[in-house]
């Protein structure tokens, strides 16, 4: 998918949201695990219940992985389901691989032909050669992490290296990489601040924004921030649209809580 | 396993061989096509052509991951073999992962729970919290990525943070996390300068040492700089034994290459 197809695509359904699939059989209506296959059934009806309002979807491979070959199925189930019915929407694999050129090009084929992924997340820390086979792909974006969300991102991503902090090195130094106009970066909301800068030196490429919560303020924050002329932002949610409920009306309610961030999504694409 | 068992695992078969099962369709022998599974079958061969004589196997995740389901299906059937046959092997899986918290807890589950494994590489660029999870598994080693062998190490590991190169910021702001004694780290063995500069750093974690070629002037100075008292070194190969030869012999050329190496391991055990 193109980078042009997804901004008409935010445009015309007035929504940036991205739909974080981490499907935990632990958190999902009960009702759902006498299913064959309870993890894409209920993947089937978060789809089935947001695909309107939302240009994304996001599996977190760790929740699949977690239950082996059963998991793995129904991540392929989804991507089919997905690919089928709604090829209009931007999916990503957030995998965060990374390794060295011939095994990162096993992941790229993992990720972009096999499960055949519009994106994946990957991590920089082995540089250049983990992130170029990912860039190969021309017709595939890869979202490179470099500021997240959880506390431990202080722990390297914003120490002082040469003089800049290591996620604006990372930002850097990969613009200078074959195909980085097809580079995504992952930027927390933890601090506005942060937003603002970062799109001061990468004012063109789009932004994964994880851990915009229930509050709105952060979301007016990172799109006053975050957002360039093409939006540039895709925003995701997750467990906050997953779990607004676990009765028989789980999809009603997570289309619901979709709604409310599409609703917000829409007054920021009109200013 | 713990490290003690593993340690005298290395003295009683006087190597310290990790043996890399990067499994790739197109490069094992033609005639293994015709197996139901190949990959596994490859891999069973292997494993019975050279367990006496390496601690280790170490499969590269993406490697079956390329091959979706049937890679899967083949990574479960070689750990259930392993697990089942060689107890006293040392597992490691080689998969780089590495996110949030909640996230991390569930790629630990994936491979030390449901797929058995003694050990897996962990990116650190998220830090504490995306490490500690895979920590949490007291009776497991996680194996952080710290110095890489690839060219792309040079891009971040190697640049200075806070007057010190970031790979060795890695080894010491990890070196505090929960359960940090059950911590290995990637080293590289491109400089031999480097590992006796983190030798002094982390004088009792191992190393999970790749890069280390068909030359034996390498794997000399890994174990000039990188050994300690409880040997420390875990040295990894992977193409140079799987694909020694292509012919039916293939297990046996595998086990002739990986006594090669047995061999120059056990001159530097009696020093």
């Amino acid at each position: 998918m193109t980078t042009e197809f997804l901004v008409n695509q935010i445009k015309q359904k007035k929504s940036f949201l991205c739909v974080g699939l981490d499907t935990d059989l632990d958190k999902i209506p009960p009702h759902l695990l006498e299913e064959e296959d309870p993890i894409f059934a209920f993947n089937k009806a978060i789809i089935e219940a947001t695909h309107d309002i939302c240009v994304a979807y996001k599996p977190n491979i760790a929740f699949y992985e977690a239950y082996g070959l059963a998991g793995w199925q129904s991540l392929e189930k989804t991507m089919e389901y997905l690919n089928e019915n709604h090829p209009e929407i931007f999916t990503i694999a957030d995998a965060k691989r990374g390794d060295i050129g011939n095994t990162s090009t096993r992941y790229a084929k993992a990720f972009f032909e096999t499960l055949n992924f519009d994106s994946i997340t990957v991590a920089p820390y082995m540089g250049k050669d983990s992130v170029e086979p990912f860039l190969a792909f021309e017709d595939k974006h890869t979202i490179l992490l470099a500021l997240t969300s959880n506390a431990g991102a202080f722990d390297f991503q914003t120490k002082m290296l040469d003089n800049k902090e290591l996620y604006k090195e990372v930002i850097l130094t990969s613009s200078q990489y074959k195909n980085s106009q097809n580079l995504m970066y992952v930027i927390g909301a933890t601090k506005a601040s942060y937003l603002k800068e970062i799109r001061e030196i990468i004012p063109n490429n789009f932004f994964l924004v994880p851990g915009v919560g229930a509050q709105g303020g952060s979301l007016e924050e990172v799109c006053r921030y975050g957002m360039n002329d093409e939006v540039g932002l895709l925003i995701n949610s997750s467990r906050g649209i997953l779990y607004a409920s676990q009765n028989e009306e789980f999809a009603q309610s997570a289309r619901k809580e979709a709604l409310r961030l599409q609703k917000q999504m829409e007054k920021f694409l009109e200013k």
